[in-house]
C-alpha cells in the first residue's frame, strides 16, 4: 500500500493512493500500523490534493557513503561500517514545496536522491534478520547538501540541517523488496542519478540493526540510505525529482531566501 | 525559578524547587511559559521525588570546541565559526539515571561537563541581540562521547548519539546570567573540569544566534554550549556530576549493558 498524508481545502489527513485515487483514512499508519487504519469513504483525485511529507520523524538517521560508485567520485575508501550523521526533524518538506537556497551561508548545494526506511516499532539493538519486522515501509528522500559547508565543517551537521534540506514524500510504500530498485534523480527534467539499490554498500537490513545498536529508532523516525553517484549542484529556479521504482516521484523545487 | 520534572508515586508532573521543597506546577513550563503555570498546592519534600529531565527535547544542537583551554587539550585551533553537530533525543536521562557503556561498540566513555540552553519558543534567523528572549532557562548537561568512535568515524553522530549520553537536569534555571558562571565536574567525588563560562570562545546568544540561521529551534530544544578542559573517561560503577552556580547537580553512574 502506499501510505500518504495530505491537506484538502485546508484539513489535513492521512490516505491510501490507489490509481491515482487518494483514499482517507481514519487514523496515521505510521502510528497505527498499516492494518489499524480504515478508509473513512471518503476519496480525491491525486491532482487534486496536496501532498505533504507522509510522516513527521522525530528523528533522520542519514548514512554516507553507501554506493561504491559514489565513494568514488569523492575519491573515498570504501567504509567498513556505515557512516551516521543526522539530519533534524525540522528540515523536512513535502512533495512542490520549495528547498530554500541558504544562500547568507552556503554558495553550493547539491542534490541527493535516496530510498528512506520509514521505521513501523521501536527498535533497540535489532538483529539483521529481525530487521525486516521494524520496517513500516520506504519512500523517496533527498538529502540536500550544502557541500561547500560539508568539506569545511567536517562535521554535517550544518551542511545537511538547514530548514527544507530534508524532502520527504510522496508517500510510504508498505510493498516494495528493497534489494534491487531503481533510484533515479532529475534536475530540471535531465537525468542525473540512476542506480539500483544492488549497489548499496550495506544493505537496508545491516543499516537498521547497525543504527539500532547505537540510538533507539521510534515510529516514523527515518534511515536514509545514502546516495549513489551522480549528485551535483542545484540554483534557485530549478527542479529536482527522486524517482523510486515502486514508490513515486518526489518533486521540488529551489527558491531564494525571502 | 527552578523548573523541574519529576514522579512521585507512579506520577509524573512538573513543578518549582524552592528550598528543598518541590511546589508541583499544573502545566509543562516549556509549552506553557513560566509565566503560564500555577502552583496547585500540592509539595513534596526535594528528597522524596524521582527527579526526571526537566524537558524532552526535540533535539539537542551541540557545540564542538568552545572552550580555548579545551581545544588545547585536543591540539584543535580555535574555530571561526560555532562548531555544531547533533544528539538524538532518544539519548535524554534524568538525574540519577544511569549511562549504560556501550562495551558492544566502544571501550572508551567520556563525560564531558557543559551548560545546556532550554530554548522558549520557536527560533530562527534570530539576531544576536535578540537572543535572550527566546531561552526559557538554564540546565547542566553531560554531553557523554565514545571518545574511541569519536576519532574513528570523524562524523560524532554514533559517539554522541548511544542511548543515554545526554544526561539533563536537575531542573531549569529562568533567572541566570550565563556571562560568567561556574561549571565543575566531578568523577567518583573527585573534581576534574573547573571553568567559568567566560572562557566560552562565542557566548550563549552568538550560539543560539548562528543555530538558528541554520535550523529552526523548538521550545524545549536545548543547545549544548561546549564543554572546558578536564575531560576523561569513566567506567562501569563510576559516578559523575555535573555542577553548574546557580542551577545545581547533575548526578549519574555509569553502567555496564544488561
Amino acid at each position: 500500500m502506499k501510505f500518504c498524508r495530505f491537506s484538502f481545502d485546508g484539513k489535513v489527513s492521512f490516505g491510501v493512493i490507489e490509481g491515482g485515487i487518494v483514499f482517507e483514512v481514519d487514523k496515521d499508519p505510521v502510528v497505527n500500523g498499516a492494518d489499524g487504519v480504515k478508509k473513512t469513504g471518503i476519496r480525491r483525485k491525486a491532482e487534486e490534493v496536496k501532498f505533504l511529507s507522509p510522516v513527521l520523524p522525530s528523528k533522520i538517521v542519514a548514512i554516507g557513503l553507501n554506493y561504491k560508485a559514489h565513494a568514488a567520485e569523492f575519491n573515498k575508501p570504501l567504509p567498513e561500517e556505515p557512516m551516521m550523521f543526522m539530519k533534524p526533524s525540522t528540515a523536512v518538506i513535502g512533495p512542490e514545496d520549495s528547498i530554500i537556497y541558504p544562500s547568507h551561508m552556503s554558495h553550493r548545494v547539491d542534490y541527493e536522491g535516496e530510498l528512506g526506511v520509514v521505521i513501523k516499532k521501536t527498535a533497540k539493538d535489532v538483529p539483521v534478520e529481525n530487521a525486516a519486522e521494524y520496517i513500516l515501509g520506504y519512500t523517496c528522500f533527498n538529502d540536500v547538501t550544502a557541500r561547500d559547508l560539508q568539506g569545511k565543517d567536517v562535521q554535517y551537521t550544518r551542511a545537511k540541517g538547514f530548514d527544507t534540506f530534508a524532502c520527504v514524500g510522496p508517500c510510504i510504500e508498505t510493498e516494495l523488496d528493497p534489494a534491487n530498485v531503481r533510484i533515479e534523480t532529475y534536475l530540471n527534467g535531465e537525468k542525473r542519478q540512476d542506480t539500483s539499490t544492488e549497489d548499496m554498500i550495506f544493505d537496508v537490513y545491516k543499516l537498521l540493526s547497525f543504527v539500532s545498536h547505537v540510538m533507539t529508532l521510534l515510529p516514523g523516525d527515518i534511515i536514509a540510505t545514502g546516495t549513489p553517484s551522480g549528485v551535483g549542484k542545484m540554483k534557485p529556479g530549478n527542479v529536482v525529482e527522486v524517482m523510486i521504482e515502486g514508490i513515486g516521484i518526489l518533486r521540488n523545487t529551489v527558491a531564494g531566501r525571502a
